[in-house]
């Protein structure tokens, strides 16, 4: 039976719901081992799935635990998901904007691996704070203050972490239906009524090609469709960073700057009141013209910081706590020219190089650490102008300068 | 860099030997858990190999273990190989056909799996055979009467052992170039000069096609070339069974009877002189036609029989000693009509659930169990005719008539 079924999908055969539980629940149990699901895995990889076979591994996910109920939260929830990438820390700054409206926010994140950054490891470089809340405390702080950002409990899709850490070392993560799966039996298991998310496309990407992410989106709205909930989804640029900084207390400290109104341009700011409009546009039925102006104006008028120092409050966090390595070193110019292209993708491994994220599983973070962008994508550079500031503890290693920054 | 490799094959790309190398021997290692080699295999299985990718990953098998050396013995040597098949009992009559010619025969055979038998598991039902030579003994015996054979020693290619022993769990058995890789690897380390191939395709084989048969042909023959080895092929039919009999005891008592001329006709019969018609030809280098006058000549004057009773004694064996189950039980025809069909791969099966064969490879064989037929494809039947005989021990449980033979 489990070689029929690795079989059948190596022939580019559909698998029916119950060949999918025998072998998925088979795993767990432990009747199909390591080596039968990566086999089973790369099939699905080349293969790929048909829509109903996707509907159906959903579902398997989402029964492997519980589903959270937020209906004790009045008003349409929604949640926002982002497929990764290097600098990304939108939801440390969508979360309280969102939630300043009026609009609540009960959000379950993740953490770093690889060269792209988590929010929970983001949040944790917030002395103090506590990412482990219990679902009581999670239910009392989303009915006082309307903003929750806490780490995935366990029994949410536990499936998909098992699955997920095998995609993981066995060169199987990039298949369009399984990356939609994971990421839809965890939201749909979340309890939100409405699900944003952001596909990056780019070098510092999962997804390559703008063809891909177009697959995904409307593989997720399919997905969402089938279990009642709305999806949409904001395909962005993920060749360069976004904004300046990448490292968890750096990106904090950015992440702080945006919301007490101190940054007005760049893609960071840019991808933020995109992404904090749609998801005020779904929740409140009102257009995404009207919502950027509210969301804006949250900005501007110091609520949306407020709400952050809420959560941050809330959570035992201690802002003045945070800390960036006193050691540092200028990156400079060794041309002339017009600063053409920064590669996420190299500079996210830099960045673990430098400590910030983590190479396996066991690896300890160093919050302290990462690197600021001096410069960014258009400026006009001289030779000997600082590029970037690597912020350091054990050392700086060596940096290629020409495969991160492109000055022509 | 193995995750790098791994990817490269699943988008179909072309693998370097320096990566082959690193990622086989890496396996070997322990560098290289299983669920990332059996998501290799998958990709192999499903995206091929270049022939440049197939010549590597041969070299890097045959060098994980010794190459015998035989060129102590005079004159040519051939070896032939079987892709495997129901009732194929070739190798104890084909051996001794031919080193009664003069041409001298080192054969190392395997055990059987699944449906399909192993030469080695016949020669042990002949009581007292020793199949664990030692590489003097071997040599010995090849100088004294010119034929051996031997269990594969564990020194020859030992990481086709490793890899055929996850393709059988994983999926990826039936990968031609997976296949070629495995049979060659062995074959030429094995140290033979030439190499001739019965290739099986049918219901009863790994290989369903004529199409894919003559894929594989065509690539072990180019696998052969490049190193420096004479290989034919023989394409033969496993729909129905070879020869009569299926079962380790029943199918040497075969053997016999065909080495000693009492079995004249029949597909078992067909393809023995056809086998050792080549190996004599590519040894002699004689035409084909004047080979297969020596093989018959060499059975009617019991030459070929005489060398069979050689090779027993010589490795203890006590033909006297063959026992078959006494306990039987016919099975008749429930209509009248011609044979058209006898399913090889159904009567694997039932020889399996008989205990002449392996389910997994820690089970015991019953030497003396197995199926007669007493009726082959073409006989006129009348209901009630006994079609085979059923030699079994504690029980022969159900026989779905319909779907073994088919009468019309």
């Amino acid at each position: 039976m489990i070689l029929d079924i690795i079989n059948k999908k190596r022939l580019g055969k559909e698998l029916s719901y119950k060949e999918l539980d025998y072998f998925f629940n088979g795993y767990l149990e432990g009747r199909v081992k390591d080596y039968q699901m990566s086999s089973l895995l790369m099939a699905i990889c080349i293969n790929g799935m048909e829509d109903e076979e996707i509907y159906a591994l959903t579902k398997i996910f989402i029964d492997s635990g519980d589903v959270l109920d937020l209906s004790f939260i009045p008003g349409i929830k929604v949640d926002k998901h982002s497929t990764g990438g290097v600098g990304d820390k939108t939801t440390l700054i969508i979360a309280p904007i969102v939630s300043s409206l009026g609009v609540p926010v009960v959000k379950m994140s993740g953490r770093g691996l690889g060269y792209t950054g988590g929010t929970i490891d983001k949040l944790e470089s917030i002395p103090g704070f506590r990412i482990n809340l219990s679902d009581e405390e999670v239910m009392m702080q989303a009915q006082d203050i309307g903003v929750v950002v806490t780490g995935q409990t366990a029994s949410l899709a536990p499936m998909d972490k098992l699955i997920y850490a095998l995609r993981d070392v066995t060169g199987t993560v990039s298949s369009i239906p399984l990356i939609a799966t994971s990421i839809m039996s965890k939201k749909i298991a979340s309890g939100a009524d409405k699900i944003l998310i952001d596909i990056k496309v780019g070098k510092g990407a999962l997804l390559q090609t703008k063809k891909d992410a177009n697959k995904l989106s409307s593989l997720m709205k399919k997905i969402g469709s089938f279990y009642n909930r709305e999806v949409r989804t904001i395909i962005s640029d993920m060749n360069a960073p976004l904004g300046r900084c990448i490292g968890n207390s750096l990106e904090v400290l950015e992440a702080i700057d945006l919301l007490k109104g101190k940054i007005k341009t760049g893609n960071l700011y840019n991808l933020c009141i995109d992404l904090a409009s749609e998801m005020v546009c779904m929740a409140k039925d009102i257009s995404k013209w009207d919502a950027a102006e509210l969301v804006r104006e949250t900005i501007e008028n110091g609520s949306a910081y407020n709400k952050f120092l809420e959560l941050v409050n809330s959570q035992n966090g201690d802002i003045k706590g945070i800390t960036v390595s006193k050691k540092t070193k200028k990156i400079r110019a060794k041309k002339s020219g017009i600063l053409e292209k920064i590669d996420a993708l190299e500079l996210g491994k830099l960045s673990v190089d430098l400590g910030a994220g983590r190479k396996s599983k066991e690896d300890e973070i160093d919050y302290s650490v990462g690197i600021k962008l001096n410069k960014t994508v258009g400026d006009i550079i001289n030779k000997g102008d600082v590029l970037c500031t690597l912020y350091y503890n054990d050392s700086y290693g060596s940096i290629d300068l020409d495969k991160i920054f492109s000055i022509k």
